[in-house]
């Protein structure tokens, strides 16, 4: 197994009617006052704001709101919130929703002490602070709740773009799985094909991982069975409750040791799709790319790609893997082509050029753009 | 699946060659000063303690040594390295060794600042404080490298009792698979076992975290797999850094999750085996206990040992499984009986004795003096 480093500091409370803690945690932090960032409204009919502000003015914790955070967030709403952090002189930023949501303030919270948020992502300015962080969350998906990691579309240049920091793990991230059964299926089984990318983006790329490779074909496989219990009773607490573990789980440092970074290309590509149309959802983009990724990859490495086949799918053959992926996908009311996705064939061209930031992109796969090309006409 | 809160800073440095980093490590996180703890001596011979020396001494991290922590460690070594961490003045503790000398470390770090550092194991003193930990390990088993437990024993009174606190993490623990390719096989195997006990004092606690036992099943298949293969090749590199790390991740708070605090019945009655006979080791006494455990268990409640049966030794039926176990647990040259261990027909109700400080052990099996008196005999 490759060399690596585990660390991960971020301390998880999950289970139903967990979410009256946030007030307590934060004083007992010795946060004073917090800034709240939210996205659309969608908290205010779960019933998951009126419990953070009840327990927050329980506890006497001073707070302040910032809404509107998108899907696909953007460097716009970031500077928003940092704005409106300094002009507060906040403790803490409270994050309360899914995986934009706190990618969102996460940022904040290292933006408040950096010139320009954007430089973080550009490499051109080092995170050595942010404010404490703390998550609420209301959606599985992209397992920012307990990781470093946040990722922001700059609409001007059309970049959607990652930092990672050891200081950008939230402090505490509350999951309460009753939370996340009035969500429509289609975002919960988004968020399962977002979790499951996470754990392929570094599953393929070192088969002496097998320790690590073992814990991964245990998630996905839990993934799969708890979306297919999802799809038929949306109130399944013990599914919701598995599910929200194996995607935290799926990118908070596990599935990663001992890969050597993983690969990633499936998810530079995704981005260029939600940079140019932002209606599509990161996870049903994720579904179209990363099914024709395998397909392509094992036409010249097909041993690479057995386990994955055997283990999630029960096939011993590669291309029926994939075709029970797609399949599995269909099922659950996604997206299989970038024709579904709503995406035209003469925007593909600008797809390629957005993709292509350095001559190859995929650590393992090392696509360059013929590759990518070839590789969206099969997505097609 | 259960309500849970799972937190675990400890960073885990693991690879070939990684232990000349100690010293950088200390010097970034300030440490001027530290108190090693070692074993018995092997640390010299397998190169691992000229290895930290030279990289305390290049990066200037002043060093106290202290020397002959034992298998089974007791209070009065802690107590002399209490009084030499305070002697000295040291800013942290540097463990440098198996389990054994991790928890005598663990419990010196918070003993500094107790009255008396048995009180915490008999609940009379609280910790809440404690000198910065760091260890390099020289045998995965214990998993206290990545855990804030420690065990200890107290020769006076035959005890053989555990502390835990979120203080007791190690800041860092650094991991060299090579460092245990000299071991003796049947150290590697006692690791092995002890490890997958510590998966399996929670594993039959409840079937509904489904995640948890998913990744379960394949640490306890890797553990298995790792150590057939260097029952076969001792140097083999690849399998010593999974199990590694199979055995720090099982009992890192992974393998609990959801599942109430597991059972414990079997490291309970394991630890009155080596309080009387501190020559047997933990994991041979676990590899007695356990099956036998189960099988016991499996009369009244088939059901519950049937996932365990079936994903680990692909047994459907319990008493397969059982035997399977005992039969891996003889190949790997360990005791499977009482009798085996050197225990004799009269020490048993001493034993028993010694075991039930309660009136019921064991959260799921909850067994009385009668219960714990037939399962010894089971396992005679």
């Amino acid at each position: 197994m490759e060399a690596f480093t585990f660390y991960n500091p971020t301390r998880v409370i999950s289970g139903v009617g967990m979410i009256r803690n946030i007030g307590k945690e934060l004083k007992n932090d010795g946060v004073k006052s917090c800034l709240m960032v939210a996205g659309g409204g969608s908290i205010k009919e779960n019933g998951v704001y009126n419990q953070v502000l009840e327990s927050l003015r329980e506890h006497q914790v001073e707070f302040h709101e910032i809404w509107g955070v998108q899907p696909n967030p953007t460097l716009e709403k970031v500077l928003e919130i940092v704005s409106l952090a300094k002009e507060k002189q906040v403790d803490a930023i409270l994050a309360v929703g899914g995986g934009s949501v706190i990618d969102s303030a996460k940022t904040a919270a290292a933006g408040v002490f950096l010139q320009n948020p954007w430089s973080a992502f550009i490499g051109k300015e080092k995170i050595d602070k942010a404010l404490p962080l703390y998550t609420v969350l209301t959606l599985s998906a992209t397992g920012s709740e307990m990781n470093g990691s946040a990722v922001i579309t700059n609409s001007g240049t059309k970049q959607k773009f990652g930092i990672s920091s050891t200081r950008l793990y939230p402090r505490l991230s509350i999951i309460d799985p009753a939370v996340q059964c009035s969500l429509p299926f289609k975002q919960t089984a988004n968020g399962a094909i977002d979790s499951m990318a996470h754990i392929l983006e570094y599953y393929f790329a070192d088969d002496k991982a097998i320790s690590t490779l073992a814990v991964s074909d245990a998630l996905l496989k839990t993934i799969v069975d708890m979306t297919d219990r999802l799809k038929l009773n949306p109130g399944d607490l013990l599914a919701r409750g598995n599910l929200a573990w194996c995607a935290s789980l799926a990118l908070n440092g596990l599935t990663s040791v001992g890969l050597k970074g993983g690969d990633w290309a499936c998810h530079q590509i995704e981005h260029a799709f939600s940079a140019l149309h932002p209606d599509i959802s990161h996870g049903e983009g994720l579904g179209v790319i990363f099914p024709a990724w395998i397909e392509y990859m094992s036409e010249k490495d097909h041993t690479r790609f057995l386990r994955w086949s055997k283990n999630t799918w029960g096939e011993e053959n590669v291309a029926r893997g994939v075709h029970r992926f797609r399949e599995k996908i269909e099922n659950w009311g996604l997206a299989t082509s970038l024709r579904d996705l709503g995406i035209k064939e003469t925007e593909l061209t600008e797809i390629v050029r957005l993709i292509m930031v350095t001559p190859r992109i995929g650590a393992v796969s090392k696509f360059n753009s013929n590759d990518v090309e070839s590789l969206l006409m099969l997505a097609y």
